[in-house]
């Protein structure tokens, strides 16, 4: 049995879970138990999977197809999942991971079809063994305000696209395809899923993750 | 349909594959086709892969786990798959890889037992679609056999193994593991399959090697 506690933060495109985990980690910062915590990122957190990021991420050489690019992130996955999230939640540790397997199967099965969101559950079930997140933050945003929110923040920030990636901003289909990747995964495995709706405020939402994050601990 | 010919050479330890691959390279040099054979290998073939494989097989820094390992093996083959097989095939080639698929399912999956060897058959079919080989030389030694070659073998070459490596391959059930996981294969795709007694001489298995080339190519 886990001592620890294993958190994930889970969702589409703009639904706003970065500034969620960044308000948050500010919040494991002040709090009583701030040396148990440990933030996680993928592909990374380890010395192989920081190489196996810069494949994907930064590797213009040669860039990953999209298979091989899954199968990047599932080594990086494997190597975080036995170095660093089993030993910590023996060691009774709090790993927060800012995406996880749930990401998995909404962006590169449901929305992108590189596998179908079956196989790479089953895929990442091989891989994790018994490792599930005991409970996973899902900010929920329709396809619409997805959409929506999405283009008005690249427009904002100036950031440049691929024609690629932008048409696939532009899909209001896209952005279904992941909202349905995750309504698959939160209704497969419902128990761990807190879902909560991404059109509240910034502060009603972390106020809503503090007290189930405190709740969870109790429990524990 | 493809054009082209997928042709690969499997066998356990000390089989004689890669002595009868090097032969069968300076037969395709001589060969009236001989600028239509690619031969490649794994983890590699490609920029990306050659990469991977330097974390697979030289990265000491952090070494991957064993399904970590797997799985960079899995994207440097969905990779070369894509980038050269796929295409190579397209254009009526013949490619030629020293070990395959088949490996993965007799190494990994049944003599290590990362993953079951159904997982990773079927992990390999979602990676490669439908590109099987049209024929495969499966170079069967017995266990027992196998094992008193390798044995033999690391004597002479005076070759540094770790101590896991070193038990393994005294472990005759290391060996008879890695013959099940070529069987199952082999009883699943026998269509594919051609066995030859690995016993036999080196110049007697080469030539059946030839004939049997000779004849899939007059088939296709």
């Amino acid at each position: 049995m886990n001592k620890g506690l294993f958190i994930t933060f889970e969702g589409g495109d703009a639904c706003g879970k970065s500034t969620q985990v960044k308000l948050f980690k500010e919040y494991a910062n002040l709090h009583p138990l701030k040396d148990k915590f440990i933030f996680i990122r993928e592909p990374g957190g380890t010395v192989l999977g920081e190489e196996i990021r810069k494949l994907v991420l930064n590797y213009t050489l040669d860039a990953p197809v999209p298979k091989a690019e899954l199968m990047l992130f599932l080594a990086s996955r494997a190597q975080i999942c036995e170095k660093v999230i089993v030993p910590a939640l023996k060691e009774g540790k709090i790993v927060i991971a800012d995406r996880f397997y749930d990401s998995t199967i909404a962006y590169q099965g449901m929305a992108r079809g590189i596998m179908s969101p079956e196989e790479i559950l089953n895929l990442n079930r091989s891989i994790l063994g018994n490792i599930t997140p005991d409970l996973t933050f899902y900010l929920k945003l329709g396809a619409e305000d997805a959409r929506a929110r999405k283009l008005k923040m690249l427009n904002n920030a100036g950031q440049e696209l691929d024609r690629m990636e932008m048409e696939e901003m532009a899909e209001i289909d896209f952005h279904q395809k992941v909202c349905d990747g995750y309504d698959y995964i939160a209704n497969l495995e419902s128990e761990r899923f807190h879902i909560i709706d991404a059109r509240k405020s910034i502060e009603e939402i972390q106020q809503e993750i503090k007290q189930t994050f405190e709740k969870k601990l109790i429990q524990k």
